[in-house]
């Protein structure tokens, strides 16, 4: 009987779930069974190349729904400022509501696999560009220039991502609202050349 | 044969290299006692616990050995954006020379084992904690106040540890020397209040 269409989704949602709640390397193909509520064989049916394979589909779905959220907040908010503060009030929330062990759901298995794995690597890549596209486009809105606002882009990436992490060890939120607090007002008082 | 205390330092620094690199789960003891050089029954002798407490000492000495190369910065440097330049350039030039697999020596542990093994938590925001006060006596020397100084601290740190992912994603250490430049250039033109 072959495996119906349906069941790719939840699979590659309980990886994106299990892989950042406790990294790829302890998830095993019977987890992602277990928690997808998919029949064992559609997992083989849609990830005939195994765990790596779905590995780079989780990926790819985090970064789509990194890439939605930060378009959304960009269309929200007036300025990168307030789309980093409205940006960290989320992260925040979610780490909290999941008891802290959410973070961002592709740095654990991007930091397992990673650059040793061309796939994953790639598909990292693109959840990379994704982000920092959103952001570019909004500094830009703000007035900096665009080669500018391509390097500011890569700073307010990297400090969401980094206080993740410590908000993770530390069990508050405060680090993720701190740090896109801090980097919001230097922003607000940025010249723009 | 009791194990001589020789033997702990080269286990825990292979803990340190290959957590970092491949990660906590994928790492099993038997790697090591392959690259530790240590006979097996040291490693039960140091580590009685295990694997988990050789995570908690891996923590542990990368989150000293990161606070004693930023307070050699911050003494070599003049003011934090310095600092944050040389850090950039420095940890560029490791992940280079490792061909991008080697990042933050704590990240990728925590990220797998924290919130909830509270052992190496606890490490994990004590190595924080280190990097942290330095960052912030030499955001005070620069002439922020204490307060400001402190929640700048937690942005240049979330900035440099999130950046090292996205070099080792793709494979150049633009991202991080982009992240650090622009956190010192905003650094440099803020109002110190």
């Amino acid at each position: 009987m072959p495996a119906v269409p349906k069941h790719r989704a939840p699979i590659v949602n309980a990886a994106v779930t299990l892989f950042r709640r406790q990294g790829y390397a302890s998830t095993g193909l019977n987890d992602l069974v277990d928690a997808s509520g998919a029949p064992k064989g559609s997992l083989y049916h849609y990830f005939p190349d195994g765990k790596a394979s779905i590995a780079i589909a989780a990926v790819e779905e985090a970064g789509r729904r990194v890439a939605e959220t930060m378009a959304k907040l960009a269309r929200e908010n007036r300025s990168t400022g307030d789309l980093l503060r409205a940006h960290a009030r989320l992260l925040s929330g979610w780490m909290r509501n999941s008891g802290f062990r959410d973070g961002c759901p592709i740095t654990t298995v991007l930091l397992e696999l990673a650059p040793r794995d061309r796939g994953v690597s790639e598909a990292g890549r693109k959840a990379y560009a994704a982000r920092l596209g959103v952001l570019r486009d909004k500094l830009v809105a703000d007035g900096f220039s665009c080669s500018r606002a391509e390097r500011l882009a890569v700073l307010c990436v990297s400090t969401l991502q980094g206080a993740l992490i410590q908000s993770r060890v530390e069990r508050t939120g405060a680090a993720i609202e701190t740090a896109a607090a801090e980097l919001a007002v230097l922003l607000e008082a940025a010249p723009l050349r």
